[in-house]
């Protein structure tokens, strides 16, 4: 299997370990959203994808933007529910970290960094409705960047300028169903059912 | 657009509307899954598919099987997160009810009854993996029905007998990422994607 790699931006996620897990959707700042893509990018129905990760830019106050990244390969008791997820990113919004991903534990990386140290990391292209479908291109992007709830912004556009965009269905759907989907096409190729 | 219904069984789904709501993995037998399924069913990224429906079977103790109905056409203040649509789960198990659906409150609706009930009330689609792929049938069934994170029983399996089954790819995902998938290739067929 080839690599492949989610990232979210969580435009209002918030950077404070504290928050909790009974209100992600509110003052966790649409964490819930992010803690389903988690899921949605690693999990199968029993285990884990090794050859997947995801990337969630936290971009909240009061310390953003800071990056979680969550490897398939070297993840442990994460489940499938909102609050494994939400468990593991305070826990690595909990200690101090610099420019360069600093491990929490196994599997759980954070870092300083947004947008711009995403993609200076590595390529990625855009998950967008207006683009071409991702199920008939030819050859398949190694990441995929996708946006929480909210549009990106026009910041955030200057600088996915030049990217290649793939839609992957008529309807704008949630970001964790649009990873199960986009996995899906990729699966379908992957395994010749085409 | 044509009625599309998911169905889900949830074999350890607890019938006490007293779960917690901080532990449905556990306690409430899975009930994260089931409240993901929900969302995955009815909700786009912004609004609902009116056209949706979705069932919970719940099979749990102290007082299974009993069913939950969502009308994506109907309910309000559903949100995507797994709280919400528990929050409603525990409304409609308070409420008393017999062998037909009685409505808790927009779009939410519960009665007694399990597996054969369901199968008695309309048609349904199993989705499995052994099945052909769906994105290559010709005609769509109105309704799916998938199990929880547990195998269908020996007992239910008897019930589905004859019954149509499809797979939606190579790989075995969860039940909500199933949801989201089907729905991608029906909506794509419906938008002449393909």
């Amino acid at each position: 299997m080839s690599m492949i790699s989610f990232a979210v931006i969580g435009h209002c996620a918030t950077t404070d370990s504290g928050f909790t897990l009974n209100d992600m959707p509110g003052s966790a700042g649409r964490m819930d959203l992010l803690a389903r893509c988690v899921a949605a990018s690693l999990l199968l129905s029993h285990g884990c994808r090794k050859d997947a990760e995801c990337r969630l830019v936290l971009c909240g106050g009061p310390d953003g933007p800071k990056t979680v990244l969550f490897r398939g390969a070297q993840v442990r008791s994460l489940s499938p529910d909102e609050r494994s997820a939400g468990a593991l990113i305070k826990k690595a919004l909990s200690i101090p970290c610099g420019d360069r991903y600093r491990e929490w534990g196994p599997g759980v990386y954070i870092r300083r960094g947004g947008l711009s140290a995403l993609l200076a990391e590595m390529p990625h292209a855009v998950l967008d409705e207006k683009g071409p479908d991702l199920s008939l291109s030819g050859s398949m992007p190694p990441a995929f960047l996708l946006s929480d709830h909210l549009d990106f912004t026009q910041d955030e556009e200057a600088l996915l300028t030049g990217l290649p965009r793939f839609s992957i269905g008529p309807l704008i759907i949630q970001a964790d169903q649009a990873i199960a989907v986009t996995h899906n096409i990729l699966d379908r190729k992957e395994a010749g059912w085409e």
